[in-house]
């Protein structure tokens, strides 16, 4: 069974992109598109979430992430609860599953789960009473799933067609839930050829199994893709012994004006943000016309949109039933 | 003159349970049952106190209340302000009077006050402009109105007349608030019998005078009882010598199945949460078919939504005539 | 090119003074005076910036100044986003126009800017797109100018023409970023007379050039005034060789009963607050029938919902023909 998706086939928790269809991918993205327009209103609101209680349970700091889901939802016309659960009452001893109760019997009707640990919002997906839906906004190194669904958008809006794109992803494979959420998702939507682009040090055991080519020079990397996805280089890294120093990982991975010559003419260039500028790029690729990094940073928010009023449309459907006895 | 009530002998700010008749209590209670449907509606929603400013004035930190105190307001479609006065303009040297002042000047409707001191709450309420009511969310150990609210209307759902009523509190009566409020409003509703049941060195000196009959053995306390409150035991006074070992605790007055069987088979259990499980109770009554504990969570928000709600309304009919000028 | 006014002249930010003409701080406190009735309505609102949204992007902590912006927001319909940029993404190392750019990208429409720094909402406003309204909420000793026009919102509510004013300033003019902007506001709306009143050390050389008398002896400086406003001292300064003890500040600088009674019989007394009681003023002086202290705060809700959705207005109005496209 599916924890992610209703007896219908549809959207019910969006936690992973693991065990999702083609179909319920497109759904995403064209819900998404149906969203960006919203923003060009003079009244930048929908009313369809209106009177719902979303809750931001927040258990790691992430101001920029936590800023995206509660405009998405304010934007959706929900109200909108940030509970940091550092500074709360599992302080106070008392366990994850009875926090989560406690935000049930206050009816509330999502969970935004950001979470340290891998697993963390499957763990509160299948401990949660059926008439919340839960939202992965990251945990641990496993999923990033709504950043891997903006990133699909930012790519069909510029690209035709999955099947013919060549997509190159730069950077620390082996400790990014991006990267991981990312190849899944090019999977399934049958994308040409997934590249990812690495020192040895910095790619996981067994990453063919995903069906990616495996490249440990830029230049070779990069050569003739469509979309080069740049990841962040996360500074903690750097203290071990995985990587050299910032300097010397922008000379064999940094990407620049001029190495980009060797992919497509009219590749796009990508970064889930905040960009480390003079490390993983310098600021001319970064602010250049390949670049479509800002452009992600706005269909996040259609996207993030999307899957809040698919994951609620599922739930209010089962709702319906309930509320006729 | 009792400042919680208005002219018209109407709640105007909800500050302790003492000095408040049944009437009262039992309007709250009427109206609390009325909210309670709003939670099943599609868009859960009142538009009740729409553009009242409400401002959640906490002086110390609790999210939990916190969150129930703001998802109420948001329900009434009020605007709801945090503000943490730890980290604010107190610490810039101004007093809490000029604090006070300044919400006045803003055209604030609402402060829910959460304060470490006993009598707070009474202060604030007593320096405060009349068009600004006053809720307490806590102050020392002196009283947690809405909580105690809650739990009254969670025992008026299940059972009958709180005059054929046995109610147990079991726990650290001498420092609760809980319990305080708890005892005051069972009397008001005309409980049968109220018992306490604590050690020695847990019972505040003149207890009797409350009206309560004193336990220091679970078993004869909870004896055919009807409803079983169970008090959260506060870590801190786990260091002094007022009590022995969270272990030996339990032992003595932690609940169980095994001891519940003295209560009357029909008996409820309650607790005010978080649970220290193992500790004032096991996991199986805490989870199991007689306890009640997540009840009163959702009944919290109810109870809450009508306290605001009508304090606010006495405060309008007041600024009526105001306008009129 | 003056980056506060567009191309009909109107406000489109709102940085400093300087720079705007009488004309436009007119507009400002005649649109400000219809919001004063907003808060004496049941519903105290107004649909104008429905669906718009206003990121306070505070760079030092003022739960105060957040606070009344956060309230003239809601007041407006606007949804708010706190945005406390030392505990964000700039401590990952993104730069301030990365986290600008991406603020940008989720379509807002407002940054109300709080920074330690001099010129931060200037160089904020020169480098944002174009369809965002910057508000300087303070910006280190440079400028506060909402507080300045709240000031002389509450100088127009009490007294008749400019022109035929004398006000004194009285404290640490070198350091304030209120004395600052108020001397410009005053100039600008043809005060009749400006003084500052301080010790040698506290004034900053060449304030001639603004059209001000120097004071250095209470009594000289508020002889005759009708308005005598009292800056906040900073404990900070205390800490250098720049003040003499608090108590020797208040023996020579601080206001009386006693000292009042040399300024006009219907004199008004302002302070920006939060008051250090016994430094700037005593209490009888604070809380006596000549202080408008409070009514600065309620009118600063007034004064920054005007300027909100006066920039607001400039924006949409801009942004009117790009949707036409």
């Amino acid at each position: 069974m599916n924890l992610q998706v209703d007896e219908n086939g549809r959207l019910r928790h969006f936690l992973s992109i693991d065990g999702l269809d083609r179909d319920i991918l497109t759904n995403i993205l064209d819900t998404a598109e149906s969203f960006t327009g919203v923003t060009d209103q003079t009244i930048k609101k929908v009313p369809l979430l209106r009177g719902k209680t979303i809750v931001n349970l927040f258990f790691e700091p992430s101001t920029r992430t936590r800023t995206t889901f509660e405009l998405a939802a304010k934007r959706l016309s929900a109200d909108v609860l940030n509970i940091n659960l550092n500074a709360s009452a599992t302080s106070k001893g008392e366990t994850l599953l009875d926090t989560l109760r406690n935000l049930e019997a206050m009816h509330s009707d999502m969970f935004v789960v950001r979470h340290a640990d891998s697993g963390a919002a499957h763990f509160i997906a299948r401990h949660t009473q059926p008439h919340i839906s839960i939202i992965n906004a990251g945990d641990g190194r496993h999923a990033h799933p709504t950043q891997a669904m903006l990133d699909m958008f930012t790519i069909r809006r510029h690209k035709a067609e999955f099947k013919n794109l060549t997509v190159a992803i730069v950077g620390d494979i082996l400790h990014s839930r991006v990267a991981r959420s990312q190849i899944i998702a090019l999977n399934i939507l049958g994308t040409g050829e997934i590249r990812v682009v690495a020192p040895r040090t910095l790619i996981p055991a067994g990453i063919d199994a995903l069906g990616v080519q495996v490249h440990h020079h830029l230049e070779s990397g990069i050569k003739d893709a469509d979309v080069v996805i740049m990841l962040r280089l996360q500074n903690e890294r750097m203290q071990g012994a995985l990587l050299p120093s910032e300097h010397e990982y922008f000379k064999l991975y940094g990407l620049t004006e001029d190495r980009l010559a060797v992919a497509k003419p009219d590749a796009i260039v990508m970064h889930p943000g905040p960009i480390n500028r003079g490390v993983e790029m310098d600021s001319q690729v970064a602010d250049g016309s390949r670049s479509v990094i800002l452009q992600q940073v706005s269909y996040g928010i259609a996207v993030r949109m999307a899957v809040m009023s698919l994951a609620m449309r599922s739930q209010q459907d089962a709702g319906g039933t309930q509320d006729a006895n």
